[in-house]
C-alpha cells in the first residue's frame, strides 16, 4: 500500500462505455489469498469492480474442463504482439485467433462454451460464485447493455470470424453471452479466491479437481504469455507471475502452489492494463520475492 | 531417450548456409546439469553443434551486468508474433526491435557489447568457455565466413535500424561480431552447464555473481516470452519452462533454482525450432513435473 | 470476338453466394456506345448479369452531384493496393476507407446516399434506368437475399467504420440497401448506354448536367487508379482506360468524349476480375488505339 | 504563376541529406514543351535542381527499349499504397517491388540497366543530354556522395531484395549507380523538353523511336498510377495527367500528344511531393483544361 498510495488515481478510467467512465478513479485495493485459507486484505479490496477480460480466464477454465480442450483447433496460443481488440491478424491468418486472451479468441471461447452447455448462460457465473463463497456474483445489467450498444467493434470481430467459418453459433447471441460475461462485478477479496482455483493446480474450493494439473498450468502459461495484452513481455520482465488484466481495472496474478493476488485500481496505461494494480503486483513480487523464475 | 527415439531424424535442417546444411540429422543428444553439481546425458550430448541464437541469451547477460540495462531504451522487450528475421515491425516501430531474441534484438545487444567492451570480441566466448569448463569453445570459421556471404536478410535488418539511429557502431562491424557469435560451437553438456548461470539465479560457476537476482529472473521472462521466436506461447503451454532455441537445433531450458537442460536435434519445424529437442524438453517436463508454472 | 472466344469460359465464375455461382460462365458479351448515338454489340451482349460493384461508380456520381462531394472527408481516393474487403487498413488508418471502389469505400457512400435522400433506396435504380433506356431494371431478389445471408465479411466492415464513426446510417439499413444495390441486373447493351454519362462528361441522356465536367473527370480518374482493385495498375498498362470491375463479370470501361465499353464474362481471375471481359477490353485498345496516353 | 506565386516558400524542403537541406525554398519554375517545338517559360525555369526521382521515368525508358521488357519478372506495375522507401511489402511479397517508381523498384531497373550495358553508366545521362539538348547534364558529386553517406534505408532495401534473388548484380554496385543516377541536376526547361519523350510517344529529339508508341503509353499509365508514391491517387483526381515526382521538388507531368510540363519548387508536402509544383500543375490542368479524362 505504501507504494501505490502515491500513485492512487493515475492513468484514464476506461470510457468505450457511460457506465465504467463513472467510477471513481481515487480508488484501490488488493487481496492475497493463500492456498492454505489465508486472507490478506488491503484498501477497497471489498469493492466490486467489472471482472471484464479477467472472466476470459475462467471462461477458457470451463471450456477445457468441459470439451476437451477442443476449442484449440479454432484458437492458438501465441502472444499476439497486437492490442487486444485488433482485427488484422484475422484478416491474415484464416479468421484463427492469436490466443484465448484477446477479444476475438474469448469469442471463440464463449461460442464453445455456448456449444457445451446447450446454450445455458450460467456456468461461468456459478463456477465464480463458488469459488468466491459469494452467492451473488452476476452481471451489471446496464453495463452489458451498454456493451452491446457500443459494442461495434467486437461484433466486427465476431462477424469477421463467422465469414472465415471460426464462429459456429449466430453472431448475435455469442455476442450478448460475451457482453454479459465481461459485465459481472467482483472484489478483489472474491477474485482473489477464485484465482486459488489456478493456484491449487485445478482444484476447486470444495475439494473436487475442475482441471487436470497439467491444463491448470497450460492455462498458467496463457496467462504468462497472452493475459495482459501487448504488455505480456513488460508483464513477465516486471511481474514475473501469470497474471490477467481487464480493462475494469483488476487484475489476477497467479504463484503456482502458494497464492493469488487480485489488485484493482480503475485507472489504465495505454496498453489498457491498471496503472496502480500493476504497480501492486511488481511490489508484490520485489517484497516477497514470490516468482516463477 | 525413449520418446524421442523414434523421432529422430525429423524436421529439415537449416540450409539457409551450407556448412549447416551438410550436418547429419540423424543426431539427438541431452543434457541435464544441476544446481548442485550432477550431470546427466544421453545420446550425443558430447558432439558440438553450432550455438546460433542460444547465444543471444548470454549476450544479453553480459550487456546487462556490464552497462546496466542501457541497451533497454533501444530494445523493448515483447513478444513479437513475428518471424525472427523480420522487418516490418521495425518499419513500423521506429527501428525498435521488439525484444533481445530475435535477430534485429540481438543486432542491437552486439552493438551494445561492442561499445560496452570497446570493441572487444571476446567477452562472450570467454564466458561461455569459463561457465562450460571448455576453454576451448570458439567460432566455426567456415559458419561464421559462410554466414557473412549468406547474411543479405541480416545487413537488410541491420542497415535499416541504422536509418532509425538503433545501431551506434559501424553496420559492418556489427555484423561480423554478430556472424562470428552465432557460430559458436558447444555440445549440450557443455551448454547445460552453462546455463547453470541462470539457474542459479546469476552466479557463476567459480561463485561470484555476473547478475542480479531480479535480472537473472528477467532475462528467464525474456526467454519464456520471446526465447522460442512466434512459438513462445506453444513452448509455454507445452514446455512451461523458459526455452531459447538456435537454428543449429540446439535448445536451452532452464528450472529456475534446480537445473538447466540442453537438447540438440539438426531438423527444424516450420518455425525454426528442433523437432527432437522441443518434444524432449516437452518429455522431461511431463515426466519430472518440473515447471515453473 | 475473334480474340477472345478461344478463352471463353475460362476463370472461376464467382461462388460466394450459390445465385452467382450458377450462372453458365461459357458466356461472354460485348458492347460499344459512342457520344454520337452509335452501339455496337457482339455476343451475349443483351444478356442481363448482376452488376455488382459496376453500381460503385453510379452510387458516387449521384453523391458528388447530390452532396457536394460532402463524402471525401470520409473516404480517401489513393489505391488501397489490397484486396476490395480487406479489413486491415481500415484498423490502421482510422476507419477511413482509401477509395470508393473498395467495399468499405462504397458502404460509406451508400451511407451518404441515404442521407442525402433521406433513405430512399431509388434513387440508383432510377439513374440507372433512364440512362439505359430501360425501366425495368431492378434488383435480383434472390440474389439481394444471398448476398446479406452471406455478408458477414462487408457486415464486420460495416461494424468496423461505424466503431470508427465512419458510417453515420443504422449499420443493418446501410448494408441492406448495399446488397440490393449489388445486386441489381443489366445487360452490356444497357450498361455501355449507362457508361456515356462519363463518357459525355457528366451530361445524361436527356441532355441535363449531372455531374459538372471536372467531376466527371474526377470519377474517371478514381476508376483508373482504383477501379479494378489490386490490379488497377495492370489495367492501366494493359487497357489503358478508366475501368470498373464487378464480380458478377462485367468491366464497365469509358474514353472520355467517345465513348463507352461494357464487356461481360463470369469467370473472374484471382484478383476477381473477367478473364475474357479484360481480354477484350486489352484487345479493343490494341485495335482501336483508343488510350488516354 | 499568380495561383502559385502567394504560396512560394510552402513546405518543407527535404533534409535527409544536408546537400539538398541547404536549397533556398523560396524558388519556384514551371517550364511548358510543347510537341510542335514550342517553349513556354516562367518563373526559375532555368535554374537547375536535383533530378531525384524522376530519373526513375528514363531509367524505366531506358530498360523498356533496351532489353524488351525483361525487368518485369522481377518488379509489378501496381501502386503500393505505402510511402517510397517502404519494407514491409517486399517482405510479405517474395522481395518483388510493386512497381518501378518506389525506391525498391527503381533498383530492379538500375540492376537491369547495368546487365544490358555490361556496367556502363553513362546510357541515362546521355539520353537525358540528348534530349534536353545540353551536354553537359550530371551528376552533383557532393550530392552522390552524401546521398551514399546516408543512404541506410535504401541499403536496407537492397539488401532485402538481395537476400530474395531479384538483385543480380552487386547490391554496393547497384547503390552506387543509383545515388549517382538520383543525383542529376536538370532545369525546368531542361526536363520539359526531355519530357517530349514520353508526349511524341516514344519519339527522340533527333527523331528516331526509343520506345515504340504502346510501350511509351504503358510507362504513361505506371505514372500515373505510381508517379506521386502514396498520392498518386489524389494527383489523378487533382491533375488528372501522369507525372513523376522527386524529393528535389520537381514533378515531371504529360499531356500524351501535345506537351511536357515540368514545375519545380523545393518544398515538399508530407508525401514528398512537391507543394507549389503540385499546385502549378492542378492550375495548369484548370486553366488550359487539358487532361487525360
Amino acid at each position: 500500500m505504501d507504494r501505490v498510495r502515491p500513485r492512487v488515481g493515475e492513468g484514464k478510467v476506461a470510457d468505450y462505455i457511460p457506465e465504467l467512465a463513472r467510477v471513481d478513479p481515487a480508488q484501490f485495493g488488493i487481496a492475497v489469498a493463500t492456498v492454505d485459507g489465508g486472507l490478506y486484505v488491503a484498501g477497497d479490496a471489498g469493492t466490486r469492480f467489472s471482472m471484464q477480460s479477467i472472466t476470459k480466464v475462467f471462461a477458457l477454465a470451463l471450456v477445457m474442463s468441459g470439451s476437451g480442450g477442443g476449442v484449440w483447433g479454432r484458437v492458438h496460443r501465441e502472444p499476439s504482439g497486437a492490442p487486444f481488440n485488433s482485427l488484422y491478424q484475422l484478416e491474415f491468418e484464416g479468421g484463427v485467433p492469436r490466443n484465448p486472451m484477446v477479444n476475438p479468441g474469448a469469442l471463440v471461447v464463449t461460442d464453445q462454451l455456448l456449444t457445451d452447455t446447450g446454450g445455458a448462460s450460467n456456468a461461468l457465473r456459478e463456477l465464480l460464485c463458488a469459488e468466491a463463497g459469494a452467492p451473488d456474483l452476476g452481471s451489471d445489467e446496464a453495463v452489458a447493455r451498454s456493451e452491446s450498444e457500443h459494442g461495434e467493434r467486437n461484433r466486427a470481430l465476431a462477424h469477421l470470424m463467422a465469414d472465415f467459418g471460426t464462429i459456429h453459433n449466430p453472431v448475435a447471441e455469442v455476442l450478448e453471452h460475451y457482453f454479459r460475461q465481461c459485465s459481472i462485478t467482483i472484489s478483489c477479496e472474491e477474485l482473489a479466491r477464485v484465482g486459488l482455483l489456478l493456484a491449487r493446480h485445478g482444484r476447486r474450493a470444495d475439494g473436487s479437481q475442475l482441471l487436470s494439473r497439467p491444463d491448470a498450468r497450460r492455462i498458467m502459461a496463457v496467462m504468462l504469455t497472452c493475459g495482459t495484452y501487448d504488455a505480456a513481455g513488460e508483464f513477465a520482465y516486471r511481474v514475473g507471475l501469470p497474471c490477467k488484466s481487464g480493462v475494469g481495472g483488476g487484475i489476477l496474478a497467479v504463484v503456482p502452489g502458494r497464492c493469488s493476488v487480485a489488485a484493482w485500481g480503475p485507472g489504465l496505461d495505454a496498453k489498457g492494463n491498471s496503472v496502480t494494480a500493476a504497480l501492486a503486483l511488481e511490489a508484490f513480487t520485489d517484497v516477497t520475492s514470490c516468482s516463477i523464475f
